[in-house]
């Protein structure tokens, strides 16, 4: 294979066969248990995956209901996909009957490569001579794999519970399984995930083509992810520099100490990068830093569904004042203000109830007199919402036992509907983390993200804020 | 009444009543809904408050099968204190007809006072004017009012889902209500309370006489506020000085910046103090600074349960690495460092699995093909913890849908049992938030404080090591 073909082979566009594969063959042990090829199968076909899916394994005949095969070379149509999950030691020879059979697309899942020893590091070195001599793309190994909600592929190798992922926009790449469906929480996490990429020791495939991928995605509207490394910081760049002016990327990068990329070397076997270049890449590339592991997953959400702000001025309702000081503390490290309501906003709030006409608007004081606020609240949201010199909506709920507020809320954001001009974020407090979830669940279905704790529902409003001045920047 | 004795009636001691009352006022409605009386008097009988209960108002005869007087006059028994729910312009003569009856301690649960406006102000003046002539003392006004865990006395005037809280020896005060029954989830944090305080505008009854009543107090044994101003910064850092010898405080200051100053006038109506000036006072008393509002819940469970780490290195048993990366960059802004572990225990470790002897201890690889693993597990958890060369322990927990991790782990937290010899902290993540809180509550119920992130769990721990300089300096 000359060069112009190693090329394209490494592009992006190649991930293809990882994402949309027809067939898929998992080559590995059917035993149940929580970890292993039995689980792979369960999983796809929970998540309703309707393409191929081969078995293979010499010392089986059936698992549940499919026909495993002795070999790759057994199954006598084409597999664009294969998953491997055996010791680290047997790998090569089985990518080498894949490369044989023509498949193109490898997730090794198993460990025991780089990260592990030095013999662990020859083989997986190996592993990369042979996929750039037949023209396979590798992801991993060490890695708990890929999902894309789209055709159901969600081949999870630990028992994840077995639920369907939501679809949506959101796609979360990552140098851990830590982002993958057995590890966090998604079904809580209502908004739609639309790629998930484990990119393990990442050998061959990495943060690069992901990034040339999501690039063309048309599901994907914002990308987050957790680095350990970067594997090429001047394509990254470039990469990044392109896809930011469409999609915003949102990056958390361990490995900042020197005791952090100590860890991370026995971890993936990745060289850290150091901190102040990768600020700086960040910076030229208009990518948004994260600090945080849960961020991955909720910061998103503001730009998955919400448009950016057109400035920085935070309007806010509450039930509670403290809740306003915090965030009035809070939201200046993120570059936003409380805003100062025009005259006939205040006027028109301060008719509603005497004082409510300004932000923070606290209708705590209100709510235990006014016997009409059900009526009142879906009019100081719109009022607030409507004002001009409010750029962005943060919205505290109390999610009381009684449900005399939490029914209150819910319709007035079915009022809101989900086109409305500025962007909201919402966090709710109560007593029962149960009400909170089953009151959070149908708000972000009507489209409105609802974060976990209040810093992170400021700070998600203050990244889409800096995102708007970074695609304003790069726009003549 | 003389000097001397306003100036007892204004320590901490004169709290007792309060806390420890033999027969409440209730003056307020007892109309049914989220607040207000009637919510008052089904908390205090669901929390099993064996005192006496006086409902207040002309207007109501009977409300949960117990008699309602016309006025506090007509109760001819002693009242211990009073909680106050009516208009703020009404409440002047309610407390003048506590102080003729002889009530000392009154709680003014009602807003619209200096919080609101000059009227306001003015009102909250003279309640503070009566209630030193008469020697009574006050919390609030604009406050969700307290709670002790000990004698069901649990007033919450909000709907809060009438559940008990835990007793424990965890004290939490705060200028909000947002640390009261019916906006924390306290069900969830399986360790126990033993006060909480809302000082509201704090007209009376501070943080300073809060401390030097909890100093006092046989079963907090942590004091967690929410401040946004100080009202007496020399007896602050005097008492806290004294306190902080035997018990960690640990305080979250808002109104840090400008914005949250202003928003602080307008909530409690109080000045917010510069926080440099307060940094500074915190150095010198010793109190642990908090960060973020679900801190002021979820840190002082280390100190309600563990005991002082001796140094800052810290042991880690993860079932993934990247958590390691992301705990070594963490824990290094907290002060502590990854332990290096002995020869023997690194031995000891890698005869079990070749590369687990080294922190962070990644059970990962060994998860997935070492069929004893519960067996192992418990000696893996013992021999770091016993290590010579560890101080504190970071477990991570992988709660797996099928349970097989789960009813490992709650075996060896068995078998560690609750007296171990060194702090330990632990997350538990997966992707079923119920299966982790029904991992966490057994734990919890043994003694071992589960966070609700990574970043808390190693903070915790490093509070706990930077307390335990603190303590050492202090002592010759």
């Amino acid at each position: 294979m000359g060069n112009k073909s190693v090329t394209q082979c490494l592009s992006g566009a190649g991930l293809s066969h990882f994402f949309e594969p027809q067939s898929i063959a998992i080559i590995g042990s059917f035993r149940e248990g929580f970890f292993g090829g039995y689980v792979v199968i369960k999983s796809l076909l929970n998540a309703g995956y309707t393409g191929q899916i081969y078995p293979i394994n010499p010392a089986y005949k059936q698992v549940l209901g499919l026909k495993v095969y002795p070999s790759i070379r057994e199954v006598h149509t084409k597999v664009d996909l294969a998953i491997i999950m055996i010791n680290a030691q047997a790998v090569l020879a089985v990518i080498r009957d894949c490369g044989d059979k023509g498949v193109e697309a490898i997730i090794v899942v198993s460990d025991g490569f780089a990260e592990r020893n030095q013999e662990g590091s020859r083989i997986q070195n190996e592993i990369v001579t042979i996929a750039r001599e037949r023209g396979m793309r590798i992801i991993g190994p060490n890695t708990a794999g890929i999902v894309n909600t789209s055709n159901g592929l969600n081949p999870c190798p630990y028992d994840a519970g077995y639920y369907k992922l939501r679809q949506g926009s959101i796609a979360i790449c990552s140098q851990t399984g830590m982002t993958n469906p057995q590890a966090f929480p998604y079904p809580r996490m209502h908004l739609g995930i639309s790629k998930i990429c484990d990119f393990g020791n990442k050998c061959d495939v990495n943060e690069c083509d992901m990034l040339e991928y999501l690039e063309k995605d048309a599901v994907t509207n914002v990308v987050s992810m957790y680095l350990e490394s970067i594997a090429d910081g001047q394509r990254f760049l470039e990469i990044s520099r392109r896809i930011t002016t469409q999609k915003p990327v949102l990056v958390l990068k361990s490995g900042k100490t020197p005791e952090g990329a100590r860890a991370s070397a026995s971890h993936t076997g990745s060289m850290a990068v150091d901190d102040r270049t990768f600020e700086a890449v960040c910076r030229q590339a208009g990518i948004l830093r994260l600090e945080e592991f849960d961020e991955v997953f909720e910061i998103p959400k503001v730009f998955a569904t919400q448009p950016l702000p057109e400035g920085n001025r935070l309007g806010m309702v509450s039930i509670t004042g403290a809740i306003g000081v915090l965030t009035a503390d809070e939201a200046v490290r993120y570059g936003l203000v409380l805003a100062n309501l025009t005259p006939e906003t205040t006027d028109m709030l301060n008719d509603i109830f005497p004082g409510l006409g300004n932000v923070p608007v606290d209708i705590g004081p209100m709510s235990v007199v006014v016997k009409d606020l059900p009526v009142q609240y879906p009019r100081i949201l719109s009022a607030l919402i409507s004002d001009e010199n409010v750029d962005a909506v943060l919205n505290i709920l109390w999610a009381d036992p009684g449900g005399y507020m939490t029914d209150m809320y819910l319709e007035a954001y079915k009022e809101l509907g989900t086109r409305h001009p500025k962007p909201a974020a919402t966090w709710i407090y109560g007593p029962d983390t149960g009400i909170v979830a089953d009151l959070a669940e149908p708000l972000e279905d009507l489209g409105f993200p609802v974060f976990s704790n209040l810093k992170t529902s400021i700070k998600a409003l203050g990244l889409a804020y800096k995102y708007a001045q970074i695609k304003a920047e790069r726009t003549p």
